[in-house]
């Protein structure tokens, strides 16, 4: 496929890491960048080493940082009586794009699965205890994903808060904004129905 | 977005030189070589650096190869009689991958473009003419795309092959296998009844 050369070869192997990226486009993405831009392909690989070799995660909120306490944790203009409680670093960048939410944050790393191994300890509940009892947060946002590990984690979440005194929220769940009743999943559309609200 | 570190900014950035890769895929990407495959994300680098570096082009037919002669026109076993000429090396990998071809490529690295400032110098034409001339080539196959450019391109190749007095051959166009008629373009259509020819 790769007709003389074995580095070709290697180089697209090595992009299959990418997720959904498949043989085809590992393919394509290797002619692509060695045709026409070898420039946009060397910042990749610095960066990428760059990236790997600095980011780790912030002492405080366990989010990625390149710094022991992340800008987010170190920002005085963030109200440090809120705190939202996502899975992972990319669901703390979705709700800090969507929304104008100006607290911090706390990521798990992880849900209760005990079948993958992941319990209490390994999602920081040290560290989560620890913030609870400081007396600083007022209201702890549970933003796990609405799965069935997502909503255990949740109500365990919600136990913590209760044991420490903090009120306990959860994001709203219900027929997404431009949707068609006719398209959406039964489970969402009866949560919908069994949640209504009075319009005023 | 990237709340918390600028480098995890510019990862992201650096993955849409890659094509088909936008904002939302390009994030994707970061965060998951960031939280799940870093060994991989390291290989990724070190092989771009690799191949950026090392692979140049043929100097006998302009193909990607990390020595001065690739291994397929080095290889004894490639006939020699036939010489296969592509726009690009990336369609030099697809001839290679679907058919059983066994003789030598030439790679334009373009195709005749006048407005893009390629004429055929930088195709490599006295290169090609010195291959001609040598008296070794029989056959001259032009895979060329069939598109505006390469048949032009094609037509001014078969020129050079005639003055040389090398047979000169095109890919066949027509009804691709398991094609349906219905969804052809009429442009193919047209062509494949045009050149229909007599069942044996």
């Amino acid at each position: 496929m790769t007709a003389g050369s074995p580095l070709l070869a290697e180089l697209i192997e090595a992009f299959r890491c990418l997720p959904g990226v498949g043989a085809k486009s590992a393919q394509r993405m290797a002619f692509h960048v060695l045709e026409r831009d070898r420039t946009g392909a060397r910042r990749l690989a610095d960066r990428l080493v760059a990236a790997i070799d600095r980011i780790g995660n912030c002492r405080q909120c366990r989010g990625f940082s390149e710094t022991e306490i992340c800008n987010v944790c170190a920002s005085p203009a963030r109200d440090r009586s809120l705190l939202c409680i996502v899975e992972s670093p990319v669901d703390q960048a979705a709700v800090e794009a969507a929304t104008g939410y100006r607290g911090l944050y706390f990521v798990l790393l992880g849900r209760l699965s005990p079948l993958d191994g992941l319990g209490p300890s390994e999602l920081g509940v040290d560290l989560l205890g620890e913030r609870l009892a400081q007396g600083e947060i007022k209201e702890l946002i549970v933003a796990t994903n609405p799965t069935v590990e997502g909503e255990a984690t949740a109500h365990w979440l919600s136990q913590l808060a209760r044991d420490a005194g903090v009120r306990a929220t959860r994001l709203a769940h219900g027929v997404p904004l431009g949707g068609e009743l006719e398209f959406i999943d039964r489970g969402t559309l009866a949560h919908a129905f069994g949640t209504r609200h009075t319009l005023t």
